[in-house]
This record gives structure tokens, sequence and C-alpha cells, in this order.
């Protein structure tokens, strides 16, 4: 790209007329799986496939892909998702579409003839706001995730995922293990805004992704017993509130100690009644670390606190796993020869999920990351500036090159 | 009352018919105000007043009353409530109706012939479960609270008072102190299931209130900044939950310090996502002691301790006094002619708020308490045998018969 301006001034085209849809609330972005807004997604990425002349397809999973020649096996793919959190920012998933889509008239624009197809693909419900459990469309396209299981997944009102599917316009009795969509895959590379702040220590606007931390949700339940906040004497309470709370700061030494992170994001309390003691509380702990012991020393240090500081106030405490995902290390080859293509940009970990994390384990996997000066993300302050977005362009069309060509 | 038996079949004959409406969820009761439940309720009540042949009027507020005789001053007044809280008992509200009813039928049973009119109330909207607000009925009623304040007030899904009032067949435009009905309001015994263990302990199934505790609402809220559970160190959060959780602890520990009680029962996270550092939380304090000096050193502590806490982690916290209620003292005179007439009956006080409370300030008032085994309220497990409950519809035609006859 030899036209710095000309390249910001397409990116922020295609850019601003994405973050329009859903859009516009000061809380963030709350694009849940196959909801209206998911959909308008859905039309837009459909959208610039015609555009661009690309072959629309939607997998039996929900995934939709943009091939440039004929899908076929041994493609190149790149891409990333459209949904997000609930109080989301713009970025995560959406810059990795945008780039992609940008990537490929870059690549015609210079008159590159790929020797393999390439294909931008939109993975559905990457991170399981809606319905619990996290890159279903890569789990259910790879097999980890097993229909049966997916279909009963249920949101925060009750639909299940198959209902949801089905109101949707999509099939869920096709869903499951896609050996024809995953033989074409050849090699996938997910460029992504970076979730904190290596790169801007490190001083680069991109760097390559070493390996995704080992990480998981625990669902921790406090079993108390309702009564009236103002007439129940301290010690007649079972009130689980206490207890969840030294649970919470359970947690965060625990995770000083390990060099781990460790969160309570989610919290549900029954009844929820100003002058109830509650019944229950529900609280999900997020854990991540370096490697697997780590992780599992942690939560059951944390686990432990939970069970003791319920134990004093006659509350009883369970800790279920409700998604342990391994570590993901990608693969030295792809990776070094990324990093080479760019230049020798740094690679680093990540604590953050991803699609790309979940293909590793079939096909070649790789990620860009572009940097996030604040580090913040998951939230309506995720940002990163449009110069670092063009180079994070320029850096993909190289690798699609490289890829693709040779 | 001659006939043990008989009474305890009458007892549950009207109970049970009661008990029926919105019930059969083993999580409790759900009877807020002016929802559909609640017009069951209140057809519930005019039901029984027709039956008896007793006028039926509802006030301007939404108080609903059932006479026997010509609605005029002096009249002696008992009731209590019919809504609920969330996962509410079937007793809390209900059983001081019941027994109102009952104890008329009583009366008249004996051939009793008062010399001032009698009168039932179910006062609308008790516990302040839909809108925030407990006792609107007898507020507005009084005056205590203004028509314009409680027509704003909304509910979770944003309904206002106003609205929710006009969909039941009610004017809003109507509501304020009404004099009318206040004026005819001789004297006021409010019955209701005690809601702690105070008559068990002193082995005696009926009392006395002597006072109600002060007691407030402060909603506490703690800014944080949303972010990545999986990428944000521990040094770059802002995580409004250690902090919350901290408050939760220092509260408990200042209830223990102070002989009060205080309870953090609601809590609302935002965005509430599982893998997401929240960007607030807010969190409900209830508090209460014997005396307002208490309630107010007790909630300046856990104030000033969430605040450190917040410090902490770069958390901004705001407490905001919501709702504060002083001290109720039932008057001597006629608290001691009741417990005189009822054999000397123990007086005790409670820590919950009640209509009669409310009503205390502009007539003479009182209350009745039913033994409560467990001492457990606010939940499916509040609980009174029907050898007690029996006791209290004794109790109270003893008294309706003290007060309206001599």
């Amino acid at each position: 790209m030899t036209d710095g301006g000309g390249s910001a001034g397409r990116f922020r085209e295609v850019w601003e007329e994405l973050a329009a849809i859903g859009g516009g609330d000061p809380g963030g972005y709350r694009r849940f799986a196959w909801t209206p807004v998911d959909l308008a997604l859905r039309g837009w990425f459909q959208e610039q496939a015609a555009l661009r002349g690309m072959t629309y397809e939607r997998d039996r999973d929900g995934n939709q892909w943009a091939w440039w020649g004929t899908p076929a096996a041994g493609a190149v793919v790149t891409g990333s998702h459209l949904d997000s959190v609930p109080g989301g920012g713009a970025f995560d998933g959406p810059l990795g579409v945008v780039s992609a889509f940008l990537a490929v008239d870059e690549l015609r624009a210079r008159g590159v003839v790929p020797a393999r197809p390439i294909a931008v693909v939109n993975f559905a419900d990457e991170e399981g706001a809606r319905f619990g459990v996290a890159c279903v469309g890569s789990r259910l396209l790879t097999g980890v995730l097993a229909p049966d299981d997916a279909r009963a997944l249920r949101d925060g009102d009750g639909v299940t995922l198959a209902e949801a599917m089905r109101a949707a316009g999509a099939d869920p009795d096709a869903i499951g293990r896609d050996e024809e969509v995953l033989g074409r895959i050849g090699v996938f590379v997910e460029l992504h805004i970076e979730q904190g702040r290596g790169l801007v220590g490190l001083d680069a606007p991109i760097g390559v992704a070493s390996a995704i931390w080992p990480h998981g949700r625990w669902r921790c339940t406090f079993h108390g017993e309702a009564n009236h906040a103002g007439t129940t004497r301290l010690a007649d309470r079972h009130d689980p509130m206490p207890p969840f709370a030294s649970t919470v700061l359970a947690a965060r030494a625990a995770a000083e100690r390990w060099g781990a992170l460790a969160t309570f994001g989610k919290v549900l309390v029954d009844p929820n009644g100003t002058n109830a003691i509650p019944a229950r509380v529900d609280a999900w702990l997020d854990g991540r670390a370096p490697d697997a012991a780590t992780v599992d020393g942690m939560v059951d240090q944390i686990a432990e606190a939970a069970r003791a500081a319920g134990a004093e106030h006659g509350v009883r405490v369970e800790v279920v796993a409700e998604s342990v995902t391994p570590v993901v290390e990608f693969g030295d080859e792809l990776r070094d020869r990324i990093a080479k293509a760019l230049g020798g940009v740094p690679a680093l970990p990540t604590g953050a999920g991803h699609d790309a994390g979940i293909l590793s384990a079939s096909v070649p996997s790789a990620m860009i990351f572009v940097r996030n000066p604040t580090g913040v993300s998951h939230s309506p302050a995720e940002h990163a500036g449009t110069d670092d977005c063009v180079a994070g362009v320029a850096a993909l069309t190289t690798v699609l090159e490289d890829l693709a060509c040779r």
C-alpha cells in the first residue's frame, strides 16, 4: 500500500458502515448471536461479498464465507467474527473481518493472481454472550461441540440455540462437524485488535500470537436461606452474600499470588430484593493463566476459600466448571513465516480465546494483533488508531499474498 | 371462640382460597402491585366484602375497604396488605386481611352490635417490590408521599406507577392525602405474622408491637471500567467487584459491632458478562437498628469502608439514601389496652416497616403479632401454625369487640 491517505479513507468508509449497525448506544454494542442486530451484520457481510463478486456461502454451522476463487481445498482463509459481548466495543471481531475484505481489495488492486483460493469468514457466536459458550461456530465446525449440546443451550430468556437459529432462518438440525468446509481450509489467519498493552510496551503496531492461555469459567453457587432483612438476627442468617464477597476477595488475592487472572464479571442474586436476605447467589469465575496447572491450582484455592466462607455462614457452596479450554500453542512454522513476511514483528501470548485457537487443533492457524493504546477491550472504550488499523490491513495483505501465491 | 376445630376449619377455608391466587410456584409468591395477580387478589377482597354484605370502597390511593356499618368517623379499622416481595411467603400481609374478615364473622356469630363502624382494609403496594418504595398506599393516604413523586416511580421495565394504575383501571390523577378517608379512622390495628423469633423465645402465640426500628435503604454505586477479563492485567484494572465485596464484609462486621442489621439483598452488575470486568456494580444496603443514631453511625462506617476499598482499585463509590424511615413508637395507651384485653401478652419491637407504622403518625395505631416458629419471612418457607393463626383471629376478635363496643 503506497497511498496511506487513500488506505485510511477506504478503511474508514467500510469501517463506519459496519460500526453503525447496532451502534450509537453510549453503553456499547450488544450484538448477540442470531438476534436482529446479528442478522443485520450478516446482511452486511453478504453485501460485502456481493460488492466484490465473491461467492457467498453460509455453512451448516451458521458461519459465513466469501470466496475469491472457487471454494476448494488448500484455501487461505482469513476473517474473525461480528458478534459482541454486552457493552462491547467496535473492534473485537469486526476489525478482522473488515481488514480481510480490504486486504482482498488491495491484492486485486495490485493485480495479484492467487495460486490458491482466498476466503473471508465470519464465525458465528464467537463471544458466547447469549448462550454462554464461546466460539460456537468454530467449535461446531471442528466437532469440538456436540450438536445436541449446542441445540440445547439456552439464553437468559430460556430460548434455545435451536429455536434462535430457526427463528433466524437457519437449520439447527444441520449443525455439526463439517468435513467438506473444514477440508477446504489450508490455513487460517485471524487479525484481531490486541486486548492488552503488550504491543504498546514493545512500541510495535503489529504482532503475531505465540499462544492463547488456558482458561475457563466456573459457576459458583452459594445456597443460602431467604429471609427478611429487617427482622432476622445476624446469628439466625444463612446469607449467601458474605461468603460470595469473601470469594471475590480470595479470587483477587489468588490471582496475584499465582501470576494469573481471576474475575467475577457476572452475578445473579435470587430473589434480588432490597429487603430480602438472598436465597441464593450465582457468580461466574473466569480464570486464566500461562499454563493449565496454574489455572487449576488457582481455581482449587478459590473454591476452597468459597467453601470455607460458606461454612461460616451455613451456606452450601457448589463450584462447577462450565467450560475449560486448554492452552493453544500456535504452530511455530506458520507463526515464524508470518513474522518474517512482516519484517520480524514480535510474537506475544494472549489471555483471550479466539476462533483461531479452536481451529488450530484441526488446521494450521495463526493470529495477527493490532496495537491497542489503552489495552481496553470488551468495553465501548476499546479502540485502535486508524494508522494502526491501516497497518493491520497492509500486514494482512502481505501475509495473504505470501500464503496464497508462493 | 368456643369451637377450636370449627375455627380452624373456617380459617383454612378462607386461607386456602386466598393462598391459591398466584401460588404454586416453589420459588414463592410474586404478588407485585397492580399486576394481574394483584388484581386477582383485589377481586378476592371485593368478593369477601360482598359475601358478608359489607360496603366495598376503593379509596383514591388504591386502598380497598370493606365496611360493617356506615363509613363514618371513629371507625375501628383492621387489615393489612395482599401484595408480596419476590419469592415471598403466604403470610406476610394476607394473614392480617384474612384474620380481619374472620374476626368480623366471629363478632357477628356472637351477636355483637358494634357502637362504632368496623372496617377491613387492604393497603396497596405495601412491600414496594415493584416500584422501590414501601407502603405506597398508606404513605399516599397520609400525605407522607407526594403524588407527583409517586406517579413518577418506575418499575424494572420502566413502567411508571401512574401507567400501572391506569392500566389496572385506577386513576393516578386522584392520588394523594385523603382527609375524608383518613378522618374516618378512629383506630387502626394490624395483625401480622411475626418476622423473627421473639414470640418463640417468650413461648407466646400472640404479642403486641412496641416499636418499629428506624430503617432505610442506601444505593451504593461502584463505578469501575469495563474491560476484558482475559487480557487486562490486575494492575491495569478498575474492577468494581472487589470493593463491592469488601463493602459487603464491612457491612456485616459493622452490623455486629453496632448491634444492628445490615443486608445487601439486591445487586445489579453492568454489563454482567462472564468474561467482562464490570463497568459498574449497584448494590442496595438495607440498614436497621433500635435507634436512628445507631443506623446513621453504622451506615457512615460502611460508606467509609466502601470509599476506602474503592480508592484502592481506582473505583469511584457513591452512597445515596433512597428511603429512610424514622423510628415508630406505637402509643402506650392503645398498646397497653390491647395487651390487657388479651390477658397480658408481651410487647416486642420489630425491624420491619408496616402500614401501621405509617398510619401511627396520623391516627392511633397498633399491631398484633402471631408467632412464627422459624422466624423465616419474605421467603416461601415463611409459616405460622394453624393453631396460632386461629389464636390470632380470636385475639383480633377480642380487640375489635373491646375497641368498637366499649
